[in-house]
């Protein structure tokens, strides 16, 4: 029997791909959408501005808007998947949680803190067990598990196999990314046309930190600890609708051997989900391309139904005694939405919704 | 009285810049523009396909184009300022530089070479001295002197207070490349729009060596020596016009404090040019915004008539231990056209030209 | 002596553009600048985001910002321009005008109110005499004059010569307009990149009675009357920073020749405001480009400091029985701000102001 | 059994929609693939830059390239779909249909010849008729059937029923074509960037006569008779990746109810095709929306799978008497390929091919 669900934020673009990938998922029946107050009670059809390029999925289409709430029951919904600006999503959250719904949130408040897992699948399914601890400690039947920052959820992607094969010191990325992470109007055309903007509130502090608790180990108390290597970025906004594309210099361990690397990350079919058979994850977490100019945004962003990272461009680095390279992901799929119905798979599979 | 001056390669962007900055010069006069085949013997507003924002100056307008050759004559003009393809520059400057003539060049082609000055002049106006070395070696009685890469030039100014302030282990930069960089007709809109490149042929390593020897140091051989620390550079094109924007990390020899280098960066006049009076110079080589999302490419580039570059962000790098900012220059001024002009100014100013 | 001028609404990208010509203007001190609420009592250069390509003029830029109101004495300020939102402008303008205040306004409320002059001075000064009437009426001793919609600024210039020489019976439109017209923020990114919006609100309404009013003729009660040609819009949005561009397909009363239309448009020198002196009038109001694939608005859009509109490829119309042709004006200067200076300086020329 | 059919210029932009096509079409087996001299005996995989938002059929990546010539045999191939530049397609098209060959040809030359089918399958299925009295004069034992313009082929089809039911004087278009339609490389970037570019060499000519054939009619000597309306056009080239926008003004011989015609243009299923079962003629060949603001491009292009055309903003026109609205088209899709293997199956179901 299919768990019902219900999106919150469901009509921004981060709510537009949980509403595209849940419209007809196999083990989820997307039960209420829930939007702004504007929205409430219209047809989600005639309140959205949709812009993905595949149609609204015909069962959701004329779903009328539920208000955003901590007023589900658990009876009625058993996992909540939101997509909420940071400052409303926390309390409604943990409401939620209270109550014993499963929370899959894509907004950033609570993704640091130490009882609440924060989910990359392919990279760290394993810190899932979090959760136990999570419910010990806060008395919580239900639970919130965090997905991770777009650039973040990217680039631990592409560090996953450098880090297990070679070791990491140091991380620098430059990223070059993509308007939609901005939502629907956040970037004005008047103030992007023949330019960018090098500057994105928070990001590359989310980055900074998010990657070393991705990165980290679950240890016997129930939480994790974070990886010890170090991260610094410099995030920026580019004229490209779709997909962020990061400039990652590693300093390694270990030395390096170009082909070795590139061979683990073809390889890399991350232990951590395999053979579990979750319907999102993508047969190939990683797709390196071996042509001089990619990946580039407009081509590869829908690698693995933009579940898949692409990589290129694997040289050394000389400067860092480590190795440089290019990753690409599509910022709403793997960096967002993707990732959060990927991780609630995971959860169904483990038993924990 | 002017010097005579001659543009080959007057046509393209560069070409383009050239013109515009010399048909009005206070010192020279732009008395032969040459170009390609097909252009030749054709006016030079009929054959230029225009794409700067100021007009034609009406002194160039009618030129008839020149061939481009070595056939100039000592005699006719004093100066010549090549924007040529690289495969084709290297034969052409030297037998000019064999008739006694100064050629300032924006090809690729001897940047490298100990006794080829490579002047960004405010970073390094007196390895234009290693001309002396050049003629006695090389039995010329003109001269060669070379452009850097565009955003080599852009980079070296930045880091060049640094260097003094603080000195320098490693740099690591990630570019956004203008698409003026690769000529008119070398990026197709079907290949840009929505999208990114992440790779430009041969610009890493431009990058990685060119500004090793711009902040190195001239020895009493006559000769410069490599300044000793080591430059990781990534580039890629973005759908700018005009513009490169460049992310830098740099690891320090001492801590930085970031309100000093502010100040340093801000009162940067240059010792090696200031008070030389030099037409093309700008008044502040660095331009410092405090704002949290400058330098931005369409409201900046212009800074100093393009002369200056503009640095913002400057931030505290912890996992380099010094110091990471974005630095914008315009790619076909300061990054070539106007830095040729600033050669050629300093080179009258010395008594060379 | 310099008439004290305020501009109303003057962080908006028409309202920099006021700022930007009436910061240095030779007849005009700005001594009054008023925006929204959030940005009152702000110095001008902090709460403006400034996207025109010139710097904000240094004696504005420290200016502290007003509230938007009718609270401007007469005593104080000769002139006031509205760049204002339609729903709020009108109750202010008239406010002003009763006290005795020149309002020149670029919002659309009682454009085609039979005595209120819509100015586009090369086309129709003369229809500044409405004036008289209106102050009779309305018993204002100020007066408010509309400069028209930008779109319509554009195409009546061009179609003045055509119906000086030809006469006019029906005008087809199609536009391509540009961004700015839609303000700062009216436009986002996700929505137009790769992709163009086919309807603008109000627009072709218009162009299709605003035309017909700036081509018409005063009469002898004071107040003007239509032309009698009809006018059919589309209006349409296209990626395009500044630049309104119109493809224009006219049917004339007697057969056109198409050097001869090219003649009188090159010849057009207005005799409505020759001589006057005007410091923002063109040289030339028309100016005509042989080019085959001109006007661009990128490369043509600053033509006689935006204040001309660039006519190209002319040619018959077998369809209408008459001509068709490309007309691109700079739809914040030409089309807006610019014409409301122009308005302004020949009332003073004229007395009225 | 599958007919086995080749393409000529594989490599280009509607090149590659055709093998994007043909690549898995279960009536043809897609065997030859041609390209130009640089790309011979190269896999396709390798030689081609593909820009399609679908992979390279897996049957095609490997297939080597061939060169583009008239040394095809009939025993080898049934059909040859063309997508040449127009210089050399003439004399190739000849001989392959010489040898009884079917050629459907993508290539201007030879559309307005009498009895040379210019074919929009919904439009004027018919018109294939003419093949009959072509190889009687012209001796051939195959055919030529032509692929209107990209531009023609959009405006046609929504011509047609108001044609039908209201009967057309004159119709005026302004077109907003796509990048695409200049090929890969025909529009650089630097040129279209913040721009437009009011002229496609040849376009209005082939729009303002291909139309009057397409909407023709076949007669009893076996060649089509030319509508009697006359079109003008103006076409212009916008930053637009795929999809053709296109701004119609139509003057009827009857009064034009709009919602009679929105209800013909939905109902409009082309009794010319009606009924066969092509598997690449869409469902609704016209799709009307009635939102303000669309069709859009980037969100449109793809209805019907890339061959539908959409249109909307219907509403009366008081200048001419008759009815204005947008239409858009996906240019390589209904505008080249898409059209071009839906002759092919029309031809095979008339028993033509």
């Amino acid at each position: 029997m299919k768990r019902r669900v219900a999106v919150l934020g469901a009509t921004g673009i981060v709510g537009q791909r949980f509403v595209s990938l849940l419209g007809d998922h196999p083990w989820f029946e997307l039960a209420i959408v829930a939007a702004s107050e504007k929205s409430i009670g219209r047809k989600y059809c005639e309140a959205v501005r949709w812009v993905i390029e595949k149609p609204i999925p015909s069962s959701i289409a004329d779903l009328e808007l539920s208000p955003i709430s901590n007023d589900i029951a658990k009876e009625e919904i058993d996992i909540v998947f939101t997509a909420l600006p940071a400052e409303v999503a926390k309390d409604i959250e943990i409401e939620l949680a209270k109550k014993g719904i499963i929370v899959i949130s894509n907004a950033s408040p609570m993704r640091l803190e130490p009882d609440i897992p924060l989910l990359n699948p392919e990279v760290n399914a394993d810190h899932v067990e979090v959760i136990e601890y999570q419910r010990r400690v806060r008395r919580w039947s239900g639970a919130i598990v965090k997905v991770p920052n777009c650039t973040t959820a990217i680039l631990t992607l592409s560090l996953k196999p450098i880090m297990d094969e070679f070791g990491i010191k140091r991380v620098i990325v430059s990223t070059m990314q993509a308007l939609s992470g901005a939502g629907l109007t956040g970037v004005p055309s008047m103030l992007i046309l023949d330019n960018l903007i090098p500057f994105i509130e928070g990001e590359e502090e989310k980055v900074e930190s998010e990657s070393r608790k991705i990165l980290g180990y679950p240890t016997s108390d129930g939480i994790t600890l974070n990886s010890n290597f170090v991260v610094s970025a410099s995030c920026h906004r580019v004229m490209v609708l779709e997909g962020h594309t990061e400039s990652v210099f590693v300093e390694t361990v270990r030395d390096v051997d170009v082909e070795d690397l590139i061979k683990s990350m073809e390889e890399f079919k991350s232990n951590k989900i395999r053979g579990l058979g979750l319907p999102t994850a993508p047969e190939k977490p990683i797709v390196v391309r071996r042509e001089i100019d990619r990946p580039q945004p407009r081509f590869d962003r829908m690698e693995g139904r933009g579940m898949s990272v692409v990589i290129g461009r694997i040289r050394k680095d000389y400067a860092l005694n480590g190795v440089k390279y290019i990753v690409l992901g599509h910022n709403t799929l793997r960096g967002a939405a993707g990732t959060g119905v990927l991780i609630a798979e995971l959860m169904v599979k483990k038993g924990l919704a």
